[in-house]
């Protein structure tokens, strides 16, 4: 299957210049959800103490559309929210694994899918005050479903929708997920180029 | 000035029904970057440890438009990114202020902004898997530019651009903050609409 990386993926790296200087650092938690807390100079005569997690981990998200044209959702509960929320596949990239790989290893345990086609969509940061997490959005087409292996400490419920009725949600505010609305903004001009949508 | 938040935001809260249970919670950290560890029973048997950051603080992204038609965006160096990233407005609520109040004083603050209307656009999680932090988007329209008032640990740099030229930025993958994505894909309507785009 031929694959390309959005050409964004390689311009999320670490700038040459660096207006800021670690004058120490420190390892609040170890892998795999290292926390740093460094002393800073900002500028001459400012310093300050900066919590955060740093780069070297990456996440993929995955919209998976059905041959038929249905988007696959997920119901998770989320514990920090108390609440279960409407997403899209998501999780991380494990050591040495490719991105694609992640994508397909996420769409085959979380909802059971397969694509036949993958198209790789701009790369962001979710929360760069604190986190150095590359996310890596694919949109997975062609997609056939079978069982899903959720992990023991997942609450996921799998369901489709026809495009437009996700893109209806989407407008009204009832995908709660940040990163999940952005992927679908993302992949609308492919999927109505595709008459998908 | 009239203002109607976004029919969403009332529904970012907690579900009334908990598939999980707390058996016990511990603060790691205090105010004002709370962190739990709760250990979980996900389901009969299956217990596990969740350290999260719990419900109880907002934050406000403003998509400042002048009345000349151009988006007002931001260059700010994130340390845990060791990158300078395009941004839009953004900061937290602070206790007891209300949501367009931390917006109007975050366009003031971030880059000496004066808006003549706003308006609500959907609300979202940013981290759903580790936070519970909910995130309120605003369009702020009319916008007149004045001095800043940066705080002494921010980088930032104010910059205006066409929206159409926001906006192809936005499709190239050329603005790496997800949630400043989320925001400026969510507003485009609106701004179509009024014949700003």
């Amino acid at each position: 299957m031929s694959f390309q990386p959005h050409p964004s993926w390689a311009r999320l790296t670490e700038d040459k210049q660096q207006p800021w200087q670690t004058l120490s650092s420190q390892e609040l938690a170890g892998p795999p959800r290292r926390v740093l807390q460094d002393r800073v100079q900002v500028r001459p005569g400012v310093e300050t103490d900066y919590q955060y997690r740093p780069r070297g981990h990456q996440a993929v998200f995955v919209l998976p559309v059905t041959e038929a044209g249905e988007a696959v959702l997920i119901r998770q509960y989320r514990y920090p929210l108390r609440a279960t929320i409407t997403e899209i596949v998501a999780g991380g990239v494990e050591r040495g694994e490719a991105p694609l790989d992640a994508a397909a290893r996420e769409l085959k345990e979380e909802v059971g899918g397969e694509a036949a086609e993958w198209v790789a969509l701009p790369g962001f940061y979710t929360q760069p005050s604190i986190s150095g997490v590359v996310f890596l959005p694919l949109l997975a087409l062609g997609v056939r479903l079978g069982d899903t292996a959720h992990e023991a400490t997942e609450t996921i419920e799998r369901f489709t929708v026809p495009l437009a009725e996700a893109y209806a949600r989407l407008a009204r505010g009832e995908i709660q997920d940040g990163s999940s609305c952005l992927v679908l903004w993302q992949a609308r001009a492919e999927l109505e180029r595709r008459g998908l949508l």
